[in-house]
């Protein structure tokens, strides 16, 4: 079972979660096995041994090879079985393999046609090899569909409410806001204007409680990918603009659970690892206990329906993720024509 | 999805268990948001903002409003969207309201037309009223299809043995018994003579030892509306009636679960609160580990099935469950049937 | 619902976990609750009263009957019912009944046609029942189907990599393997020369680091019995041949879960507890931290799905385990025959 697009790069791990000993992780509806070889190289595979269908990832690497722990079926990273201590090694034994590329401190994979995975360009986020802007990271596994964590992010109207106090304020819902489609890319922008931050914000970016211009900056690429840019500008001359910069990415794992990576920077303030752990505690707070349990709830609401199936009421701060979501669905809909037999 | 009977008294709640702050019950597969508003009227909608579909539930009382905690949508009691942080209010984010009462410490829910709510009294419980009854007050959530549950109560023949020692003696297989049904009300009437009672009952009804008459009588009014009365006259002239009244109110939640409401109250004995606790105690301790365990594994034997469609052996006891669970199917089949549109 | 063969024996139960107090267990699907009644006659009922279909398995035993804990119904040893507090005692309120008996410290049961079980012997288990080779137990429920686990003990292979250091060692792939049907019976021969056992072996079998010759055989019956023989011959003359026996009883539970009973004895060393307690702790190891979740991630692999319908790879090494799957399909054939209706 294949869940949703498999052309498309998705994120399968941040670079720390795969070494030597496999890592499972499903994506798609496939359990895939990740893992470094001996020399160092990333590989991935289809997570099930082709004799008694056990996942890979209970055996060991021993070499370039990932060994099966139950029978002794060793493979190589292209998939193909290069030892069998029960019998022939033979072409019948291969499994799938899967492109995967590590970036940005991510581990990128490509479920579909390696070919067109050599075509297609991994959108950029050097913002997080940018040390200087002291990346954190954290990575949520959700019981939702990922299109419903997408959402969230390109409808930042919610912050005002679910995370009021923290990261948003009643000012809000008086942002001026837009959305942009180019090619496959959609920007939803939206700016702030006259706005006393929340305490922690204030903190955060160091307006010392004066009035401020805020600008929300979200970039969406397929499946679901996004930098989300936040510039605060403080009112007076002696102010310099202040830049944080999260990219979230999030994962299918099944057809309602996702993964889910982010990674928090910031352009301004001092070298401060304190500041640095307050900054991400204050991002996955939000994260964990306001966003996954509303997401969640949502997902335990919808049941196994899709939501625009059940009819929402949709608003102009909803535009961004239509739109994302008729790409999305555009994308399905080649991607199904493009695997049917030719008549 | 709509569980069992819709023009039907439910108990949604112990009075106490809703507040400002909106609380989440599931009655008849529908999630209901209970809440009182600022000036303290009670109100009851769907629990699931027509936006999002998230539970409104995990939002908050703003004044008479209940407000999404995801994008601040805000509803009156009646269901009426009247604030839209996001775009215009409109009728059509009108969300589904449910009329509700307050009453004998309980909140009481209509799921279906409110203009036959009217037309339909709440049977009558003002025994919890009468505070010199000493109510005591227990909910319990069960895995169980709630006539499972009416179904223990109205053949107290169990009581010989699956409160063998606490609330039953091998007398009661000896009682008089019968059956009554009045309109949609059935009476279940059980006499046992020269009974004497078990340690836990000689001191709750202080018996002293002595050989009673005791009668236990139960009046059942659909959905699952339960008073018993037991009743208990001892030997000798000196010894008044002892009467207990305990009122069981069983809601479906799911097609296979139920919530179970109960209050105990009793006409004699002292002003004792330690003699409440043990009185609550010995109750509760019987529903808890002797009832519950008892209908839940009986549920998962069933599985999906209807106790009935399976063929049970049915004896003289089950008489008066029998006859409620045919006004219960009577009621259903009217009720799908003026749901139907005329041809 | 019955999972799988009806007329084959099953192990039930230990001799041990069988009491007065009844004890209920899934077998095939069905639920049975087994008992010891007053004179200590062992039985086996359908644990499921025909009047609310509750548990018997929740009641208790009475002299010779098991009495319902819900309403008092009692019945005998074959299904009868001998007394109904609440009503009649008639023949339509009689239960199934299994044909069980108790041999090697276990009991047995037959869930099919009492006649044939008449006619179909338990397999010779006999080494159980000397104690001079210090029987070792066990239980371990496992999340597989039972074929799964049988598949792992026929095709010992495994046991160089999944049980790498303890029971295993890189000769095992070198080894002279046949396999030889009988009948219903299917036996496993592996003969290893010249190996140098692990610590754990070298210590169990006292060859003092020196190489042996390992055999082992394993014996299959239907459905899942087995009986492994490991004979340990060291080289040099003074050295006498080491024997282990290993009982292995799989019975299906559903259709993805199983019980496994195992059974490990010796026929040399000396007469020492500790020594007894290190062997069975060395096995339970072996299979509860290496069989059974290799074995469970399998199953979760499989999902719904027979192993042979998703095409394996099938090597020598799995002829034994694919010769008794064909025993049992071609069983599993004569028995839906024969439960046809004649036309």
């Amino acid at each position: 079972m294949s869940v949703d697009l498999k052309n498309v790069w998705y994120v399968a791990a941040m670079s720390g979660e795969v070494a030597e000993k496999p890592f499972s992780r499903t994506i798609c509806g496939t359990p895939v096995a990740l893992y470094r070889s001996a020399s160092g190289a990333l590989a991935a595979v289809h997570d099930r041994c082709p004799h008694r269908f056990v996942p890979l990832s209970m055996g060991s690497v021993k070499g370039e090879a990932l060994v099966c722990g139950y029978h002794g079926l060793a493979f190589a990273a292209d998939g193909a079985c290069v030892e069998n201590p029960q019998g022939a090694v033979t072409k019948s034994l291969t499994i799938r393999s899967f492109t995967v590329q590590e970036r940005y401190g991510l581990i990128w994979i490509w479920m579909g046609d390696a070919d067109l995975a050599a075509l297609t360009p991994i959108p950029d986020f050097s913002l997080i090899d940018d040390a200087a802007l002291r990346p954190q990271w954290g990575y949520i596994h959700s019981k939702a569909h990922f299109e419903l964590m997408t959402d969230n992010i390109l409808d930042l109207s919610h912050i005002e409410f679910l995370h009021a106090g923290t990261l948003g304020t009643e000012k809000i819902r008086d942002a001026k806001t837009a959305s942009v489609v180019e090619g496959r890319t959609v920007f939803s922008h939206r700016t702030v204007d006259d706005e006393i931050l929340t305490p922690f914000l204030d903190r955060s970016f160091e307006t010392g409680g004066r009035p401020v211009t805020r600008t929300l900056s979200v970039r969406w690429d397929p499946p679901g990918l996004m930098l989300l840019t936040v510039a605060v500008n403080p009112a007076g001359p002696e102010q310099a603009l202040r830049e944080t910069y999260n990219m979230h990415f999030m994962t299918p794992e099944t057809a309602t659970t996702a993964h889910y990576f982010w990674v928090g920077t910031r352009r301004y303030g001092p070298d401060d690892p304190e500041r640095d752990r307050l900054f991400r505690a204050g991002l996955e707070n939000a994260f964990l206990t306001e966003d996954k349990p509303m997401i969640e709830a949502q997902q335990r609401s919808l049941g196994s329906a899709e939501l625009l199936d059940l009819g929402p009421a949709l608003f102009k701060g909803d535009a961004a993720a239509i739109q994302a979501r008729r790409i999305l669905d555009e994308m399905r809909r080649a991607e199904a024509a493009a695997s049917r037999p030719a008549s």
